[in-house]
């Protein structure tokens, strides 16, 4: 047995052992670099041969997505020293459990022919995730290598969206008639003598492979042998089709509990299969995608890139976010004249603009998990605003009152106290409802992904509204 | 078959009609109510009992995962109207698929022998879920009400954390010798006439319930009927043990594509199994409640909850801004003197102290990624350390030059603009430092989820930074 807490403990002990035994190589080399000696040198080359085959060794008896956390957790350099030792044959399917980021790395070191070499040990469907990470000569080349029914697979899958259940299906499948007996269908599974990964139903076609039904194989086991596979499968299985979107389908699944579902085309004939350890994948990495670009980072950056890469990376969401900070100075600019009269009030100013953020942030947070889970239409943004300036309203005279007393200690003006309080209040009635508004906007009106730099936008709001409520009513009232 | 596309878009129909139908029968209450003509009376009550038939019909027909999407898409009051038309033998299937905050209100809206009867339709697993919600009584009655078996892995389950596999495995375990021929093994299951949702495999035990491996069906259909369970089984499975964490489980769940896996104490006795539906659900919720921690929000908010609910949801984060926002204020309250002097200060600091925030929040939202994927640790913190200061450098200098000059133009005056460019450069490589060594202390030294708060205290030490940078600058060399 596979003890999962040894399994954790061996993979952070794997990669230690593989840092150590890079370390030692590295040493070796340079040694051999500095001292020039011959008599030395065939001993450090001994040595040297010696560690590479113990960190080999090591790398061999690794799960492929164990390398790939490996890989993933060295900077470039040791990276690519051990995708070096990687066995050719194993490149194919390490390079699909790597995140996109780190493959576009090991890509980057790989020559065509050895590109070729590890794409010709994937399944089409294996094929289509790593195609478009392929220099466009390798791709063509791969291309002529398959046979028509393959190529064709390949292309169509390349046809659609990252995002749709046409570029995430597999061809995996295994089919059978409906007018079969139960004792014919565990004949035919015998003599095909094994059955794909994630194989939990087998798919009822008829002769022009329209799909009739599925046929679990915990109801294959437990039906009298001699009924028809027509009377023992489910007919009512939820399907998809390749241009479904991958959001739809990870909610389905998650919904329905599915762990294999058919994909049909317009004329319900099978074209492929959708599987529980994809749609996985698909979850955690738009649950990340989410928690990056809300901070204004696009989808995926290697911990380890370089630094230009992710300079580029970051560098739209500063600009904007330079852009707002500028307006927000433009306002604060406007207000000169007061503040060089009360210059407790630029003191006081960021206290109003930062707690408008921080409130603002958290009903955006909420909103764009509402959205994404579907609970957010038309229908209910209006007891939703309610809701939140109910909240922005309650905060705002509790802590507003707070800070407006700790204003007039601090500065022994009463006057200025309710201009906090004041500034405080409607501030956080201002998060509320662009807090709301802005991703629900954002969704349903340009129909773009809420998370992506809401966050940045509503700061924007409530910093220079923060500015410019709290210096106005002070110009106001103090002057 | 089921088609998804067609399924999703009767989901929402379904909601707008629950909607519509609801609005219906509250118009006939409110006429009711006004009016108190007898025969107007007669005429209503029917129209009434019609519409919450048509509605109550509509339930019906629906997946409970449906029924638990209408209850929380709905705000408090419609959600409990449609609650009370739900049948009662279909509670407890429902309870378990709404999220934490909205079973809270709907339990609140139950009596006791309500809550037991939706109870008793429950498995053992699925209790230990609801359990925790439920009213001390009520628990206390559903202990007593169970044979010793259940009542002892209630007990077992509950005594688990949340986050422990001991938590979320479940016990429909089937379990067969390894000693029997296949076709005796087939013969067991056709006689068992049914098994357990995404039974993928078998689990083989010796008589003291010890795992010797795990059978999976796709093996059992397509070997040998004479072949032993022995020959045929995997015993390399990865298995877990009740305190393992949940977090570990997804991990190996998706690096290895588990669909089901054998659960056993610590003398490899088989107690449970743990399934890919119940991992999926744990991945989507911590997902969820991470990127709502590092908005400073607690777990789960209903996004109907009241607004007094709300408010005590956030108030922490909020008072810790507060305090951090004091701070910020004090820090400028340091230098009012120079601000008097030279007003342009007080408008231009918000920029350098918000671009750090912006910048700070990139690096930690990466960084708090790459711990949840355990692609940090101890080992490679400084070469992120180097390459972060990398990106702050030359981001501080780029944009920095560009507000310098903004600043020289805007105020001619040299020193300030070159003043604001050095400002700017030490606040971003202050954000760099302080955003990686945030999330990895907090995970590290003081074993905390790194995803909390994180983004509230990088803002902390970026607006105070940078207002003391700044700010001691411009002191410096302008006055």
């Amino acid at each position: 047995m596979a003890d999962i807490q040894e399994s954790k403990e061996s993979l952070q002990e794997s990669l230690q052992q593989v840092i150590t035994l890079l370390n030692k190589h590295r040493l070796v080399e340079d040694l051999v670099h500095k001292q020039d000696m011959p008599k030395q040198e065939l001993v450090q080359t001994l040595v040297h041969k010696q560690n590479l085959a113990e960190l080999q060794k090591r790398l061999d008896s690794l799960h492929p997505a164990d390398v790939a956390y490996i890989l993933e957790a060295l900077p470039l350099e040791q990276r690519l020293d051990v995708w070096d030792l990687v066995k050719a044959e194993r490149d194919g399917e390490i390079l699909l459990e790597v995140s996109d980021a780190v493959r576009q790395t090991l890509i980057a070191d790989m020559d065509s022919d050895e590109l070729l070499a590890a794409a010709e040990q994937l399944d089409t469907d294996e094929l289509a995730d790593l195609a478009p990470d392929l220099p466009k000569d390798v791709l063509q080349e791969l291309l002529e290598s398959l046979d028509s029914r393959n190529r064709e697979r390949l292309q169509s899958a390349l046809s659609y969206p990252d995002d749709a259940v046409g570029a995430l299906m597999d061809f995996d499948i295994v089919t059978i008639r409906e007018d079969i007996a139960l004792d014919v269908a565990l004949r035919y599974l015998r003599r095909i003598g094994s059955l794909p990964d994630h194989t939990d139903k087998l798919f009822v076609v008829d002769r022009h492979d329209v799909l009739r039904g599925v046929l679990p194989l915990k109801r294959l086991v437990v039906n009298d042998l001699d009924s028809e596979v027509t009377d023992v499968m489910a007919d009512d299985a939820v399907v998809f089709h390749p241009e479904d979107t991958a959001d739809e389908a990870a909610k389905a699944f998650e919904r329905y509990d599915l762990v294999t579902a058919p994909v049909v085309d317009e004329n319900n004939r099978l074209v492929g299969r959708l599987t529980v350890d994809t749609v996985m994948d698909y979850i955690r990495e738009e649950a990340e995608s989410d928690m990056l670009s809300m901070a204004g980072l696009r989808e995926e950056e290697d911990i380890f890139a370089s630094v230009w890469k992710s300079v580029q990376n970051r560098w739209t969401w500063l600009a904007i976010n330079l852009v707002t900070a500028f307006v927000a100075s433009r306002v604060i600019g406007l207000f000169e004249g007061s503040i060089e009269k009360v210059v407790a009030l630029a003191a006081l100013m960021p206290i109003v603009a930062g707690i408008g953020g921080n409130s603002g942030n958290q009903t955006t947070t909420m909103i764009v998990r509402g959205l994404a889970l579907g609970q957010i239409s038309g229908h209910n943004t209006k007891s939703l605003l309610i809701k939140e300036t109910g909240v922005g309203l309650l905060n705002g005279l509790v802590w507003g009152s707070v800070l407006g007393v700790i204003a007039y200690f601090l500065y022994d003006n009463v006057a200025l106290g309710m201009v906090m309080t004041a500034a405080m209040t409607l501030n956080l009635l201002l998060a509320a409802v662009m807090g709301v508004m802005i991703p629900t906007v954002m969704s349903t009106r340009f129909n773009r992904d809420p998370a992506v730099g809401s966050s940045v936008l509503i700061t924007a709001v409530t910093d220079s509204g923060g500015f410019f409520i709290f210096l106005g009513l002070a110009t106001i009232f103090l002057l």
